[in-house]
């Protein structure tokens, strides 16, 4: 029992980061299975450039929006935003919205990052590039630019064409790398800089966070218990034919001032 | 027994997610094991096409007209829908009717993407068609047309016509990710429409669904309770020859506004 | 135990759900069997069709007078009925013996479907029915419509004829599809109206079910200790040789109004 509320706390404490871990590790044995099951690389002239695009960009797209809607704080900055004049717009908004989008981001990052460094989409699309494919065929065989395409199936003729699916594969690896690397370098300048601008100090911040959090336990508490005791009366009313006297609840102002 | 309850408590608090997550992953596996163990492509002209639509439509209809069929709130805004004037035909029941249609579409959007990623389906009936035949043969062998309804067994004889069928594979995969990020954006702007046209804020409306939820279970026992009483009363009545007093109910109407 | 009771509770709750779930599982089941270990075309002209069309409809038909059977609410409606001189005939009457016929003939169709999806039935008794045969040879080799019985078999002599079988399986899934559809679509229709029409409320409805429940419970009770009571009177009496008093027992006709 120990050992499990011991797991239960840990869970709690770094909830954000495990959370983080899940998702990423998630995305990127879904690329690995995606790229290993689903795809396969059509060799046609035609088919190869979209075909490589959608499987590297449409799921990346998918999982950014899936980490908006998934996102509690996405719906609390959203809910009744356009009826509210002022709030939505301002700075406080901009910033939460900068929060939530890097938040949403980590995931479709994972997925193009994984892509990359495992290589068949990339392959399949550059493969497909007649831009890419000239560039890549300078100075080689005529037939080059014609057999690029069935490449990443392997089914090039002459070898020293096929042999361009390591050239490809390179590329592939070194992108996913310099992405990766931008990224981290770019999270941490954004990090360090908002740090170094706030007007309180570290153990303060502790401090506002844990009263958040615990602001926002009781209130579902309360919440809970308030739903339950109007619940009650109603039903009553509803049985015994006889109205309740009037309950005190919250005006939608003040719901409005908390949220 | 701590952790049973924890697993409860969780279930009750994401039953929804849950539930569509259940929803999703019994579609595709479904979708996965009819596609492996029924599904047998005829390669004949004639029935290539019809034989694919079937598979890939069928389900999905039969699968959203299960999803109304199986939710409770269809039942809620149904029942005696005819019978009163005003209620069913206003606004609130299109705004119900919508929500109810996007939850039911969860599932046959699914299959449709499964199988259009699994790519069985979609060749075989665009092997069939003429119309995008005469498309895909365009350049090749003047045979192309005609040996393209047996690609999908991989009878057809010169292998390049065969090649075709990784174009056609491409061609569902590549439709079956455009329809997963049309959906996901359609539902993304879609909700947060409606989220942000709402009047009530965040925690108000969290407050709201607790007090439902609350609501319900306690009409239930109610419910139970006042039925046992009732039965209790007609049952003494019908053996002991004696007829109860009137016992108070409430009326239709009253059950009527409820509702 | 309280899992125990959970799962029990579990099972009241969703009882008829999970009865038909049952009985769609063990007919789809029974079905794989018989067209695996005991259904065997015997490819002979004369045979074929009578032969496929028997396994197709009469586990179907038995299983649909299974179906009646084994309802409790056929007994309760029958008993008596004769003796009744109204009240069998009305339209109450009519509308119990629909929803029965509905209930009953849910184990046929996912026969007959799971048949038409899996092939076997169609395709012998289709190579043995002369007219669809002649439609499907028109315009193929001569032989082709004495060699058809001998296509389920596989040894129909020259191949084109032996490619038949994949039409008649195609042809025989495209049917069950139809017919899975069309009976939900007409299942969907049907039970709308049914509640579109009804005069009371959803809630009011969930109470009327609890109540009649409770009510079957609760008479159930009664019936037991009146029953016993009622014996240890009569006994008393054979064995000490003094009649009772008259016992109080509601009359044929109270019990004929409950019913």
């Amino acid at each position: 029992m120990d050992k499990f509320k011991a797991v239960l706390d840990l869970h709690l404490k770094h909830r954000s980061t495990l959370g983080y871990g899940v998702v990423t590790l998630l995305t990127a044995g879904g690329e690995r299975l995606f790229s290993a099951v689903v795809f396969q690389c059509p060799c046609s002239e035609a088919w190869n450039l979209p075909y490589g695009l959608v499987f590297l960009l449409v799921p990346a797209l998918a999982l950014f929006l899936l980490g908006y809607a998934l996102s509690a704080r996405t719906w609390r900055l959203l809910t009744g935003c356009c009826a509210r004049t002022r709030g939505c717009a301002g700075l406080r908004g901009m910033v939460v919205c900068v929060q939530l989008s890097a938040a949403a981001a980590l995931a479709p990052l994972t997925w193009v990052a994984v892509a990359l460094l495992g290589g068949s989409f990339y392959e399949c699309a550059a493969s497909g590039s007649t831009a890419l494919g000239s560039r890549l065929c300078r100075g080689r065989d005529p037939v080059c630019a014609q057999q690029l395409p069935r490449v990443p199936c392997g089914q090039a003729k002459p070898p020293e064409v096929q042999d361009l699916l390591k050239d490809l594969k390179a590329q592939s690896q070194v992108l996913g790398w310099v992405l990766i690397a931008v990224v981290i370098i770019f999270l941490l300048i954004c990090t360090s800089v908002s740090r170094c601008l706030s007007p309180i100090s570290y153990q303060q911040l502790k401090f506002w966070k844990i009263y958040l959090e615990k602001e926002q336990e009781l209130l579902k508490n309360q919440a809970m218990e308030h739903a339950t005791e109007l619940a009650k009366e109603n039903i009553k009313c509803f049985f015994e034919g006889s109205c309740p006297k009037e309950y005190n609840t919250p005006s939608a102002k003040d719901w409005r001032q908390i949220s």
